[in-house]
């Protein structure tokens, strides 16, 4: 049993880490192919209105109005509000339970979520579970092998048939009283938070109204709807695959600062129950923040971590993976038992008579043809043809791992006995 | 066979990779121990006062000479040509013989290299030969274990019995002409090189032969020698062991910068003959790149670089190495061979009668107590006591490798004959 094994011990086929899996051919988007007499069929209208209509009103927004300070400000406030709402309320408290949290911070929550308008926590979480359970197939909502666009947000512009999204439990979503008054109430919750919320923050605070629909209301739902998208896109595209290699999720700093800590996403699908993003203390994390500062003031407790030794396990497997195909690339000499047999006479008369360079190390003979040794010509020339085991080895200079490493290269043959016996020769 | 095993093939015992060496105690460093009326035969006078005095000729000067930018700008020219008469000429040229050179380039390099004052070719490259040979041993004359101070400088200032240096080749120096020349008028070569002929062409360029003396002579070579001392202290403290931790060298780029490109150094000592210290592009080694602008000239040839195979099996290597100890720090569960054996009848039995949250899943018995199921506890509650084999592995959701390395620490025992059977029901 090799180190390796010793150290990894057995496991059972279930128990064993599995190849990543191969890329599936995904069937059409929907039941019936799209043709110019039912294309209507397949657009979501709601939904692309409003995800294509809101751009349009923003840029209409930022020509005709002037941007104050104040409302600057307080867009960006809001912007964080409403993104953390999303990240820490609808999707790490919601979906994935990662946190228990007081009533208060509950109805905080549900209600910074509502302003930014990507439908109730009840249908939004029903999505990401299903994303998660069913990453990267047809099941999967946003899967991310329909390319980019469709993952960022192609997905909500069309009707798929909904038994092609897959199943996930979703009973105590159902069973909570805050989300179902959201729900029932959905449309007008989304107006006010979304919109006539910011708009009267700015007009009776500081009596800029208009600034405020656009700048605070219009302009930063756009920003928090696209940054939030990009976990489904950027966080599936760009980056490393610390923990493991099965689907496409993805860590990277840049998707982290875009996501309000939503970027290390390799971890996040592998431990998704766990309260954290990012586990290195200077990781962009401010979700993370958030969840242990309320948990600091009372509002938030069983805050959930998947256990360090798994995740390093994870870690350590995945680097083992990139070595071994590390390995895959490189020559590690012929295997021994390829090698010809020689007898000691016949390896003497390659030496002696066909002027062969070869030498013996512990039974296995080298040629040493062309070979410049680092330590100096001498060292070799005294050697052909005869047992240079020991001098290699620390009797003369005990070589480095990289002259051990040449060596195997040069291999040409195995010496019957291993070495010069005398009956061999009688 | 495990696949790792496959990649490498089998080595023999002389083939494989050595453990590093452990520390070893070090001799006292003179034939007899240093006292009161012996202490002064130690003191290597002539190099202590050197070494010791030029700091001092250099402070006098700093503040009593004024520093023209002519003469500024030459002492930082003759920097780089000494220094690199050091690096490029007696270090890789005719220690390593990393590369084959004209006679104008070895002029060159031994009028640039005696420019540094650190003592005839010969003398260096035999230390330096000895070093390599008997690195972190007693026979290295600037052995790293003695502390920073000892390899810095220490080793010069002491003269120790000769005896004590190992053995190394010098065969190929010795019968060098032009190092036999600079070796035999060594003294005078150096007082010109090292003073005179900076001060002259400050003096004759721009009449600034005080300042000629005192910056580009004196203090120039106080840099030159820290800088290149540097490459026996620093490089041996500092850094990484990329290819090999047999012994202190370490790779650094900030050790590099300090030594022009001497700073790669556990790659240089693993592949001493390699006429490069740094083998990424991005990395500083301004040695190697006068070395390939050299041979365009073809005033150098016959570059050596060890094999870019063996090279990356040394990364390879040492990866592994620090994986196999990042995993000796990991708990991978009770390994299934210490787990005591249960019938079907006795699981059922804990499951009913003891209460036991125990389940099974191919043989294995697992205790489910207190476990937070990611996916829901619904899935977990309905299969106590059952088989979840087929759930486990993709029959409800196949689960990612964090949740199978989380299975084997959950492991209680095993299952006589693996599943429900019959007969033992009978
Ligand atoms: C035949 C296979 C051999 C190979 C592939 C080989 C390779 C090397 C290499 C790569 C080095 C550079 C330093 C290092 O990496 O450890 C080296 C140095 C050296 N080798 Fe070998 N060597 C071989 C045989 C021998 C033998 C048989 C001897 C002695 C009889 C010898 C004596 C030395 C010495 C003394 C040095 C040190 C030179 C110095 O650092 O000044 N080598 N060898
Ligand atoms: C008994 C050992 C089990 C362990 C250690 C375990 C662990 C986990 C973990 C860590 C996850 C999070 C996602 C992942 O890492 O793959 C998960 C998700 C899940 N597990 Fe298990 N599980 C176990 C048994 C089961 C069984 C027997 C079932 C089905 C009957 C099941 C059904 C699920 C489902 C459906 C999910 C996905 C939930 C979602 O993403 O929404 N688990 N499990
Ligand atoms: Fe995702
Ligand atoms: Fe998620
Ligand atoms: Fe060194
Ligand atoms: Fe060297």
């Amino acid at each position: 049993m090799s180190e390796t094994e010793t150290l990894l011990y057995k496991r059972t086929q279930s128990e064993a880490p599995k190849p990543p899996l191969p890329k599936t051919e995904l069937p059409c988007m929907f039941d019936e192919p799209t043709n110019a007499s039912n294309w209507h069929k397949h657009v979501n209208w709601p939904q692309s209105i409003l995800l294509l209509g809101t751009p349009l009103i923003g840029l209409y927004g930022i020509f005709t109005t002037e941007l104050q300070t104040k409302t600057l400000i307080w867009a960006v406030i809001y912007y964080f509000i409403t993104g953390l709402g999303i990240t820490a309320g609808y999707h790490r408290l919601w979906a994935h339970r990662a946190y228990n949290a007081t009533v208060p911070l509950r109805i905080l929550l549900c209600a910074a979520g509502t302003g930014a308008v990507e439908g109730s926590t009840y249908w939004w979480s029903r999505g990401h579970r299903a994303h998660h359970r069913w990453t990267d197939t047809d099941k999967d909502p946003y899967c991310a092998h329909r390319g980019f666009f469709f993952s960022h947000l192609g997905w909500m512009l069309v009707t798929r048939p909904r038994s092609r999204i897959g199943y996930a439990d979703v009973a105590d979503l159902k069973a909570d009283k805050i989300l179902n008054f959201q729900h029932r109430h959905y449309p007008y919750l989304a107006l006010f938070m979304g919109f006539l919320f910011p708009t009267l923050v700015a007009g009776l605070g500081w009596g800029d109204y208009r600034g405020g629909y656009f700048y605070a209301g219009v302009i930063r739902l756009i920003v928090v709807h696209h940054a939030t998208f990009c976990v489904n896109s950027l966080a599936h595209y760009l980056g490393e695959d610390t923990f493991d290699d099965h689907h496409t999720p993805r860590d990277h700093w840049i998707t982290a600062f875009a996501t309000m800590g939503e970027g290390y996403h390799n971890f996040h699908h592998e431990f998704p129950q766990d309260y954290r993003n990012a586990i290195v203390y200077y990781q962009y994390d401010p979700t993370k923040w958030l969840i242990i500062l309320c948990s600091w003031l009372g509002l938030a407790y069983n805050l959930k971590t998947f256990p360090a030794n798994e995740v390093s396990k994870g870690i350590v497997q995945m680097k083992e993976k990139k070595i071994l195909a590390a390995k895959r690339g490189l020559d590690f000499g012929i295997p021994i038992h390829e090698l010809p047999v020689f007898t000691w006479k016949e390896y003497q008369n390659l030496v002696v008579n066909e002027n062969k360079k070869w030498t013996l190390i512990e039974g296995i003979l080298y040629d040493l043809e062309g070979f410049d040794h680092p330590g100096g010509e001498k060292y070799i020339s005294s050697g052909i043809g005869k047992d240079m085991t020991t001098a290699f080895n620390g009797g003369v200079y005990s070589h480095s791992n990289g002259a051990r490493n040449l060596l195997t290269m040069m291999r040409v043959g195995v010496l019957r006995n291993g070495m010069e016996v005398m009956h061999e020769n009688e």
